[in-house]
C-alpha cells in the first residue's frame, strides 16, 4: 500500500539552510590561541553560498567532484563542510597528521582536483605538491606564506578574495540522498588507507542521532567544542549536528595543546566537548597544575580509544567533570554506542556501565561472531568479533575515481555487515564491552584470549610501566600470548613473579608462558602499541624470551 | 559519485526490535483508574511477535492489509502499534470520539478487514457492526461483554487467547521504507474525513526528531505519559519514540478525567506528559481543588490548539509545571514546531516565544503564502497561509482501497507543499505564530485581517464574555469583519464604545464596521466557535447588525 507522505530527500543542504535561518544567531567561534573570532550561522550560510559559487564558477567544480580540505577546526572549514556537499560535490577531509607519503597516496587515490588549505599548513602542502598531479587549484585560508607554493602547477587562490562579492544565496540542487557527500580515509595501520564515502542520508541521520537526548543531546542551549579534528570522521558529526540542532560551536583551530585549551574553556565557557583520551590526559595534567574554571562543561565525550577509568575518576573527583565514553570508527560515522548507565543505578552501580563502550542507538544493529564464525549470545561473557549494520555504517570502501567500491572479506560479511575488527562482549541489557582488536586477540585452542585484558592486569602492577601482549605461533595451541613488559628503572621483578601476580586475576589457560623485558613498547605514529613490530621482532629472533613451564 | 554506506531501510520493526532488546527493562504501565498494570518492553516485544503470528496465520492478514484499532492508550494498543506495521500490514487507528456515522464512513472507506477493540468499547463497535460489511474479524482485548457482538457476520476473537502459545519471535520482513505503516483520518470539520498514510520512513524520522533534545528529549531516564489518545496522530509519535529511545510509557487508558489523571501522576510519577489544552484546563482545576505532588513532571507538552497563556502561567505559578507549546496536525505526523524560547532570554523576554507556536525542526521547511499567493518575508508581521514540506509531511490523502491518492488543490500546492490552512507569521528568528485559520481570515482589499486577533482584543474587555469575528461580503473591499459579541448580563456597552476600545489596539483599517450583540456564539461539537453558522445567519439576514461609519 502506498504511503501519502512527501518524498523529501535528507540532504546536507537542508542542514545548512536550517542552521543559517532558524538558528541564524548561533555562532561558530574560532579560537586563535588568545582570543576568539566569532561568526553567526547566518554569516556561515551566506559565506557557504559564496564559496559554492566560487567553486563552481571560478574553479569548475561540478557535482561528484572532490574537494579536499587540509584544515584545522575553524569557521572556514565549517563553511567548506556545508558548502561542498550541498552543491553536490564531495568533501574530502585530509588527515594532516599522517606521514607525508600516506597523505600524498590518499590525495592521489581520490584524485582531488581542489584543496582548501589553512595558511598555517602551507609548508606541509607545499612539500607534497610535486607529488600531487591531480591538484589543479589550491585555496588558501587565513595567514600564511603563500610563496611556498611558488612554482607549483596548481593555481593558488586566496579564500577570502575568492568568495568576496559573490551571490550570498545558492540554489542548492535536489540530490539523491544516497549520493556521496564526504570522503574520509582510515589511517590504515595495516595495508593501504581505505576511503569511506558518507552519503547525505548517512550524515543527516547521524546528525539526528547525535542530537538525540541519549546521545550528545545538542540544542540551542549548548555550545559544543569539538576537540576531535574535523579531518577525523567529520569531527564525530558535531559540525553537522550543531547546524541541525542550533548549538553553537567553539572551534580550537590548531591550539590543541593543554594550556590554550584550558584557557579557551575558561574564557568561552563551552557546555560540552568531545575528543580522544590523549587530549583529556593532557588537559587533566594542565588543570591539576593550573586550576581553571571549567564549570561550564556539562559533558566531556571521550572516544577513539578506551578512556582509562582512572582518568574518568580523576576528572570527576578533582574537577567535577563527567566523562562519557562513546564507541565508533571511521566506518560507523562514527556513533556506534554511548556509555550512559541505566538511570536507576547509583554512582557505584553505574561504574561498570560507564567504563563499557555503551549502548547501541536504534539505528545500529550489532552481533558477535565467535572464533568459528557462529553468532554468540548477549550474555556479557561470550567474546566475539563485533559486526554492525545500519544506515550510517559502511558497506564498502571507495575504489578510487571510476572504480567500483571494494569489499574486502575481512571487513565485510557476506550478508553486508561491517566487521569492526573489535572483539568484545554484549551484556543482556545491550551494553557493549570491547576487549581487544581482532588482529591482536590470541586464538589459543579454539578460544580467544584478550591481549588488552592481560595488558591491563600487568600494568596494574606497581613496578610495570608498560606491557604489551601479542600472539605468537604455538605448535600445540595454534597461538599463545607473549608478554613484553617495561619495568620501572631499577626493578628486579622476574617473569615468575609477574606470572604469579597474574594467576589470580585471569583463567589459568590464559597465562602467558613467554615473557620478555623490553626497554620500551614500540608505538605507531598516533601513539598506539605497534604490535606488528613486536610480532616481527619475535619472529626474527630479536627478543630474548624466557619460557615458563605451563 | 557512489557512497559506500549500507542501504538499511528505516522500519518500525527496527524500533520494535531495538526497544524490546536494548531497552528490555523499560516498561509500559497501564493505568486502571486505581492501580497500574506493568509490562516490560521485552514482554511487549514477544507479545507483538505473537500478535503478528496470530494476525497472519489465524486471521489471514498479509502485507498491505489494514488492521483497525478502536482502543484507548494501553499496553495492548502499543503491541498492535508495533506489530501491525512491522509485519508489513497497515495500522488504522480509529477515533472513538467521532459521531457513529463518521466512524462507520471511515472504516468503510479504508475497508478494514480486522478491528482490534478494547472490551470497554464493545457497545460502540456493536452498534456500528451492521454497517461495516468489510470487517471479517473482531479481536477483543480486556474485559467487556462479548455478547453484544452476537449475531454479527464477523468472527470474534479474544486477544489473549488469540496470541497465547504462538512463537515469541517473528522474522520481520525487510520492507521498502516508503511503504504504508499507519493510517489516520482527520476528523474533517468540513467535508468528508481525509486519510493520511504514514510510511515507515516518516514514522522513523519523526521518532528520531521527537527524541532530540530540543523536541521532547526522550531518554531511558524518562517516563512519558501520553494523554493525547493513540488514535490522534499516533499519540504525537510518543509510543514509537519511547521504544526508540528507551523511555518508559505511562498509559492513562480511558481514565482521562482530571481526578484519576492527577492520581496517576502522583502515584506513578511520569517525568513528562503531552496532551491538548482541554486536558490541562481540567487538570489545573483538579490540582487547584485537591493539591497533589506532581513534581515528577519536568515537561508538560501542549498541542492540538493554542494553549491559553493564562493556563500556562497558572500551571507554572501555582504548581511549578512548565507547559511547552508544540504545533502540528494529522498531516504533519504531527511535529511541525515547538516553542522553546531562545536560551539566552530571561523569563519575561521568553514569554512571547513561549506563547508562539515555536521553532521549526530541521526536517520541516515552511513558507508563508500571502493573499495573492506570493511568498511573504519572515518579518514577524506579514501574515500568510503556512505551507510546509518535509519527510513526515503529507503529500496527498488516501484514496481508498485500490484508488489513487487524492490531492485537493486547497490542501496541496502545485509544487507539493502542504497547505496547512493556518494563517500566521514567522519571525526573523524562525518562530511561527498562528493567528487564524485560513477559512476564517478576513480578506479585505488585498490584506488579511485576523479574526482571532480581533476576538482576543474584544474578549479582553471586562464586559465581553465571548466574541466571534467573521468575514462578510463587502462591495468595496471584498470582505470586511463582522463582530458578534456576547456581553455580561446587564451590560449596556455599545458598539461605538467597543469600536473605540479596539481602535488603539489594532490598525485603523482592521476595525470592524459591522457589529451585532448575540446571546451566545454558536459552537461545534468539539466546542470551537462555529463561524460557518454565524456567516450563514448573517447571509440569511437573521442578525440585527449595527453599521458604524468608517
Amino acid at each position: 500500500m502506498q504511503s501519502t507522505m512527501q518524498d523529501v530527500p535528507l540532504l546536507v543542504s537542508r542542514i545548512l539552510t536550517h542552521g543559517s535561518t532558524i538558528h541564524a544567531k548561533a555562532e561558530v567561534r574560532t579560537w586563535t590561541g588568545e582570543t576568539t573570532r566569532r561568526r553567526t550561522y547566518a554569516e556561515v550560510g551566506t559565506r557557504a553560498a559564496q564559496l559554492a559559487h566560487a567553486l563552481r564558477d571560478e574553479l569548475g567544480v561540478h557535482e561528484s567532484d572532490i574537494v579536499g580540505t587540509l584544515m584545522w577546526n575553524n569557521a572556514e572549514h565549517l563553511e567548506a563542510y556545508l558548502a561542498v556537499p550541498s552543491m553536490g560535490a564531495v568533501l574530502h577531509t585530509l588527515n594532516l597528521r599522517l606521514p607525508a607519503e600516506q597523505l600524498a597516496w590518499i590525495i592521489n587515490h581520490a584524485a582531488d582536483p581542489v584543496i582548501i588549505v589553512d595558511g598555517s599548513l602551507l609548508p606541509l602542502l607545499a612539500a607534497l605538491m610535486p607529488h600531487l598531479p591531480t591538484v589543479r587549484h589550491v585555496v588558501v585560508s587565513g595567514p600564511g606564506d603563500r610563496s611556498v607554493l611558488d612554482g607549483t602547477a596548481a593555481t593558488v587562490h586566496d579564500y577570502e578574495q575568492l568568495i568576496a562579492g559573490r551571490p550570498t544565496s545558492y540554489d542548492w540542487p535536489e540530490l539523491d540522498e544516497r549520493s556521496a557527500a564526504a570522503l574520509c580515509y582510515t589511517s590504515g595501520t595495516t595495508g593501504e588507507p581505505k576511503g569511506v564515502v558518507y552519503s547525505h542520508r548517512s550524515i543527516y541521520l547521524h546528525s539526528m542521532q547525535i542530537s538525540m537526548a541519549e546521545s550528545f543531546g545538542l540544542s540551542p542551549a549548548h555550545c559544543c567544542a569539538p576537540l576531535v579534528p574535523m579531518f577525523h570522521v567529520n569531527a564525530w558529526g558535531l559540525p553537522h549536528a550543531a547546524f541541525m540542532s542550533g548549538a553553537s560551536l567553539m572551534m580550537p583551530d590548531r591550539f590543541l595543546q593543554p594550556a590554550p585549551l584550558a584557557e579557551m574553556i575558561e574564557r568561552e565557557r563551552p557546555t560540552m566537548t568531545a575528543g580522544v583520551p590523549t587530549i583529556w590526559q593532557g588537559l587533566l595534567a594542565e588543570l591539576d597544575a593550573r586550576p581553571r574554571n571549567v564549570s561550564s562543561l556539562q559533558a566531556v565525550i571521550s572516544g577513539g580509544s578506551a578512556c582509562p577509568p582512572s582518568l574518568m575518576k580523576d576528572f570527576e573527583v578533582r574537577h567535577g567533570l563527567r566523562v562519557v565514553q562513546a564507541w565508533g570508527m571511521t566506518e560507523t560515522s562514527p556513533l556506534g554506542a554511548m556509555a550512559y548507565p541505566p538511570p536507576e543505578l547509583d554512582a557505584e552501580e553505574s561504574w561498570p556501565y560507564r567504563i563499557s563502550q555503551g549502548r547501541l542507538p536504534a539505528s545500529v544493529e550489532a552481533r558477535l561472531a565467535g572464533p568459528d564464525g557462529r553468532l554468540l549470545p548477549w550474555d556479557g561473557k561470550s567474546a566475539g568479533e563485533l559486526e554492525v549494520r545500519g544506515p550510517w555504517i559502511a558497506a564498502a570502501y571507495y575504489g578510487g575515481a571510476g572504480c567500483e567500491p571494494v569489499r574486502p572479506e575481512d571487513k565485510f560479511s557476506p550478508d553486508g555487515w561491517l566487521r569492526t575488527g573489535d572483539v568484545g562482549t554484549i551484556s543482556p541489557d545491550g551494553y557493549l564491552t570491547i576487549t581487544d582488536r581482532a588482529k591482536d586477540v590470541i586464538k589459543s585452542g579454539g578460544e580467544w584470549i584478550s591481549s588488552v585484558e592481560l595488558e591491563n592486569h600487568l600494568m596494574a602492577h606497581p613496578e610495570v610501566t608498560e606491557a604489551a601482549v601479542v600472539a605468537v605461533p604455538d605448535e600445540k595451541w595454534g597461538e599463545r600470548p607473549l608478554a613484553a613488559v617495561v619495568l620501572r628503572d631499577g626493578s628486579a621483578l622476574t617473569c615468575q613473579e609477574l606470572h604469579a601476580f597474574l594467576s589470580g586475576r585471569v583463567a589459568r589457560w590464559q597465562l602467558p608462558e613467554r615473557w620478555v623485558r623490553v626497554p620500551v613498547v614500540p608505538k605507531t605514529s598516533v601513539g598506539k602499541f605497534d604490535k606488528k613490530v613486536l610480532r616481527q621482532r619475535y619472529a626474527d629472533g630479536e627478543l630474548e624470551v624466557s619460557v615458563l613451564g605451563r
